[in-house]
């Protein structure tokens, strides 16, 4: 009897070209694959979908993903089963330690990490400061000059909402597929940095994203925050529909896949 | 006309086969004499002397190295050109980032980042909780066991001062050398854990330690938080002169360098 598991996957990117297997590169669901292929019984390669193809070097502290396999073992024990292969023992070290599993649970059938979800959360760590501590170099995204928070509160108040995020999509994005999202949330928090300046945390929710959005929304705001963009001109960049009014990409590193939010 | 130049290093461990240069391996001594020798003038191969030969995986924030070259440049440039061609530029990313300097003066002839040093404070950092963040696992220790800190700082209390730390040695020290030494600090705080558990750093600084004796120390300490040793034992430990009495080595990844002291 085939069970539909649901994973919810702690990853640091750093070391993976992004969630999506591909052959002959490191990738988390290949990974993943390989791992639950030998576990589970049947010989039956197992495969996995996730919520999110995080691009290379994007981390996530709430990825999820399900599968359908014959366990014997209790669907409790399989999440131990799974974290003592990847992280090893706490005396000895293991290559696959950057993957951690830390929810495993039975779903109904029908239940699909990616099309049953109706929400994400994603955060971008930014690192406003002279230089870049060498311990954030993988988690923050470094920008020297100073960043004005106030009038990035004002700009993020333009993509809140409903609205055709054209503008925001990097090319690579589903052509024909509505561009039209809501943002339900977007918060700004800076505060104090370990080792000097302030980071910055951007938190922003909504029903989907398209293609780099997330990391495409920080690079306006940044641009907005160094003040080579008035808040105000978000919503003509908005209404435009045209990714070159838009600012640039913020790099990958910054970004974490936080919550896949279900019904 | 050479000058004489004490560079100030923070780094993170985890790629480096520690400081050391070695043949064949990446390590930051060799990292840095590589950089040095195409910056400074004159086709002379640089060498330079670190304070201390952190092993692989131990992390510094305040490493010290001297070294003596003719450097044409104002000194308070050479730290910005060093530190360019390490980290590159914020848009981009470089191979030996995990490096920067953080402090470049000139100082007297004869002064040695080493010998002219007389205290270090190390710092170690562990994780006492049932199972690691994979963001922390290159920067601490995880103890599943729950640790009793009181207990851990009563053993503390007979650490500090100066004993013959023989105990504390691993193979591998200089035979015949004296292995008295004076611990001046040995601080341990606990911190509610980002991602849950509880933080335990350990700050110890002294005019000297032997090869290892930090991460013993920690070991030794960890084994009393646990229950398995009792803090007065300690007093047993220290004059037996013997590592078999001590705990196990605590891993590497939870060191670092915090400072070097010069008169």
């Amino acid at each position: 009897m085939e069970k539909n598991i649901l994973l919810t996957i702690e990853y640091d990117g750093t070391g993976f070209s992004g969630w999506q297997r591909q052959p002959g590169r490191r990738t988390v669901q290949g990974v993943l694959e390989d791992l639950l292929t030998e576990i589970v019984y049947g010989g039956k390669r197992v495969t996995i979908d996730g919520t999110s193809r995080t691009d290379a070097g994007v981390h996530a502290l709430g990825q999820r993903a399900t599968f359908q396999a014959d366990i014997k073992m209790p669907v409790e024990n399989l999440m131990k089963v799974m974290n003592d292969r990847l992280s090893g023992r706490p005396e000895s070290r293991s290559e696959n330690e950057d993957i951690r599993i830390v929810g495993c649970e039975e779903v109904p059938d029908g239940f699909h990490a990616r099309r049953s979800a109706n929400g994400k959360m994603y955060r971008y760590s930014i690192r406003n400061a002279a230089s870049m501590p060498v311990f954030f170099r993988d988690q923050r995204y470094l920008v020297t000059k100073p960043l004005d928070i106030e009038r990035m509160r004002e700009a993020a108040e333009y993509i809140k909402g409903t609205h055709d995020f054209a503008c925001f999509q990097a090319a690579g994005g589903e052509p024909g597929k509505t561009t039209v999202r809501t943002v339900t949330k977007l918060d700004i928090t800076a505060k104090e940095a370990e080792g000097g300046g302030t980071d910055i945390d951007i938190e922003i929710a909504g029903d989907g994203f398209l293609y780099n959005m997330v990391r495409i929304i920080t690079g306006t705001l940044v641009e907005v925050g160094e003040g080579k963009t008035r808040p105000e001109e978000l919503q003509e960049i908005i209404d435009s529909g045209n990714r070159e009014n838009a600012g640039h990409t913020a790099p990958p590193q910054g970004l974490t896949l936080v919550e896949v939010y279900y019904r």
